[in-house]
């Protein structure tokens, strides 16, 4: 009797929908329209594309996998993705800060950046960046910088999702010395990388205040050539308002608007002194906003009113920003753990801001934001196959009462075991299984060394390093 | 010749100070009042006690020692001191949260402690966080809670410092009906441990709102007989302050130093609301504040004036207060980097509290607000050997300009792999030498289970589960 039921069973299981990945752990935190938390989950995972998620029961039972991943007492999520970021600024991680934005950019950023920024330097510093993000559980990162034909070829080579773009500036760049030869770079880079299926090709003006109207303008038409995503630094600090408003008239988003640049894909950095008229306009272009919790704080440009944004109906992502004094890392764990509790104390509401709400932002609404949210964000079956996992094991992630709270709250960046981008494992057991690790930091500290050798400090910090 | 060189040289090698242990590694903080770094550093130790700390080429010249512990490409730097905490509610991480202060404590906290806290209880949390707390590099904890014998006794099983004293109320707690069975409680638990090697007894009244004058005068004058620290939570939230000042007519701190319970060592909780005055009281009175950044936003309490308290000379250590939907997690290294980005944008300067100033507050200037500048707080000579070593050899840590801005801004809980306390090791290679991972873990699921089957939850959050 045993014998015939289990040949009734056997083709069922043998002969299930076929999957590359079965992956299986304790909780799925899936990020669907639903919010639901599934205890014993799995996804199936085919190719580049998520196949189904849900409980373990249902998924074993219908698919049939080449391979298996069982991550045990974790929870699988959906990548977490940082909305901005300046990648290969990782090999000025720390170089300086505690100093006056004007200062830290005029005496440090600026010459360490025009002496040192080169097709090598930005090779890897942005693999130092993708190893640190994949093992935060990071698979997708927004970027701004230079050479970013060598930030795309980096990515790929770590296994990345980027959405990157060249930084267009008024004045000269460690690459570029004016914006037309920016702008024209653009345009081969996106000609190059379109249709790649990890990197998304952008144009990237880098502020209002860094750019004439005629450029901003040409970028928008450049990006809507190709139908990319613009990317631009907006309102980050009250200055940067006040500037604008003395100079045009208008807030820096009103400005943009007045000159057709929201008329598109955006994705606007920080957003930190938006109005709730500029709210209304970001809304009504459907651009998205990265909030940057941590730079905020660190370079003292305010606290954005993200609770704002969010009632008024706008995709706020999280971004991390760049290390080089303004983070100084890429975690974004702590991002969604401040994200939260920053608009607790600033709106005086402990409920402000729940922590499923900053994994949203961490995910779904920063796949929204950057205009993503029919590839990435949630795991749900079609969708690319990006997602982690993150143990539950250590002594700061027990006892578990929920889940998000747990994620936002008491989990960390070394939690995540497991990082899948496009359907294939990047890291696995905390090991990164594109980037070779030892020659990614040697590099970076070789690196480094060159910058302290050319760099000519004008008061250099106590314990400044040679490495 | 060289023989006979060999034979000058030798007896010095064989016959130099005696030292227990010689720790060394590529950076030594030792937070003395010059504020160096040490590149190539040493530390020795005899004992419970640090016999020098210096550069490797001269501590090795100087000491012969049975033990040595290279840490290589790391840091070390004086044990951690976390200034607040309930260690026990570990067991409670994260069990409400994102929901209003009321709210919480009526319907999450209070009841739960009501039903599940007893000495074994604590026990298992104060093990749970013990643990939790040397994988992040503190050494020394000062606690309020309920049986804070079994906290003691938990503590010197892991073998941590701590500043431990018996929560003194004026409604029935958990143990105690009265605050007069409190205090004599707390007599008693002073007798048993004054004098031990980790164990500093104190007297904690919880609050002015929750206790009368009669009780913070007898607490003060019961602190008083021993020469033990009193601990208190002052001016955590706006409404204490207001509710404080239409009841006495005063601050609480002000109120508090009428009734002469400022008048010896105290440590106070939070002081989110000082004034200028209390700031005035605080340093006359020579107080010390523990600074909760993580708490005071996840409670929505406010932004406390730390570097105003810091200008009014008050000392000024970090704690993380508990876990239970106030932080949730102990780990002082996000506090550092928490604290000084808070203050940064605060007082909308960058410059603001710097990352020394930061870890200053973790060591040192929390050494001196829980009035053990004497014995803890900085590597030198005649200090007890409490010291930790942070790896400097992760994605995120590399590379390295700047030790102090690396140690605030970029290292983690998880680089911490070793931790020395009085002497001996409770932490090596990330791995626990005190406490029995497993078990703790196993124990502390146990018991949160049992927390989740006697809780009749108003409203359980999503995904609230039986772990």
């Amino acid at each position: 009797m045993r014998f015939s039921i289990s040949l009734i069973l056997l083709p069922l299981a043998l002969f299930g929908e076929p999957a590359d990945w079965l992956i299986t752990a304790r909780y799925l935190v899936p990020m669907d329209a639903s919010r639901r938390v599934i205890e014993d989950g799995a996804v199936a995972v085919g190719g580049s594309r998520i196949l189904a998620a849900g409980s373990r029961a249902e998924i074993e039972k219908r698919f049939s996998s080449r391979h298996r991943l069982d991550a045990g007492d974790a929870i699988i999520a959906p990548g977490l993705i940082n909305a901005h970021t300046h990648a290969a600024m990782s090999l000025f991680r720390g170089i300086a800060g505690d100093v006056p934005l004007r200062e830290w950019l005029e005496n440090y950023i600026f010459p360490a950046e025009a002496k040192n920024v080169t097709p090598e330097f930005v090779r890897w510093g942005t693999k130092l960046a993708a190893l640190e993000m994949m093992h935060g559980g990071t698979t997708t990162f927004a970027d701004m910088y230079y050479f970013e034909s060598d930030v795309a070829e980096a990515t790929r080579e770590a296994g990345l999702r980027g959405v990157l773009g060249e930084t267009i500036l008024k004045f000269p760049a460690p690459d570029f010395k004016t914006p037309q030869a920016a702008l024209e770079y653009t345009a081969r880079f996106i000609e190059r990388f379109r249709g790649d299926p990890l990197i998304v090709p952008a144009v990237a003006p880098h502020a209002i205040y860094t750019n004439t109207s005629a450029t901003l303008r040409a970028a928008r038409a450049l990006a809507a050539r190709y139908g990319a995503p613009l990317l631009i630094h907006v309102s980050e600090t009250e200055r940067e308002n006040k500037d604008s408003l003395a100079g045009h008239g208008l807030t820096p988003t009103a400005y943009l608007h007045s000159l057709g640049v929201l008329a598109g894909r955006t994705l606007l950095a920080h957003g930190v002194w938006l109005t709730d008229a500029d709210m209304e306009l970001v809304r009504q272009a459907n651009a998205g906003v990265a909030h940057c919790p941590s730079s905020n704080l660190m370079l003292a440009s305010g606290i954005a009113p993200v609770t704002a944004m969010l009632r008024h109906g706008i995709s706020v992502g999280l971004g991390t920003d760049g290390p080089a004094g303004s983070n100084n890392d890429f975690n974004m764990m702590e991002e969604m753990d401040l994200a939260a509790k920053l608009q607790k104390v600033t709106v005086g509401d402990p409920a402000a801001l729940k922590a499923v709400d900053a994994i949203a932002m961490a995910t779904v609404l920063g796949a929204r934001a950057i205009g993503m949210e029919n590839e990435i964000g949630s795991l749900e079956s079609g969708k690319k196959a990006d997602l982690i996992t993150i143990r539950l094991t250590r002594p700061h992630a027990v006892p578990l009462y929920d889940v998000y709270r747990q994620l936002v709250y008491a989990l960390k960046a070394s939690d995540v075991r497991d990082v899948m981008v496009n359907g294939r494992f990047v890291l696995r057991q905390g090991r990164s299984l594109t980037l070779p690790e030892a020659e990614v930091l040697s590099n970076a500290r070789r690196l480094a060394r060159k910058v302290v050798r050319q760099q000519k400090f004008a008061s250099p910090a106590p314990g400044l390093a040679a490495q």
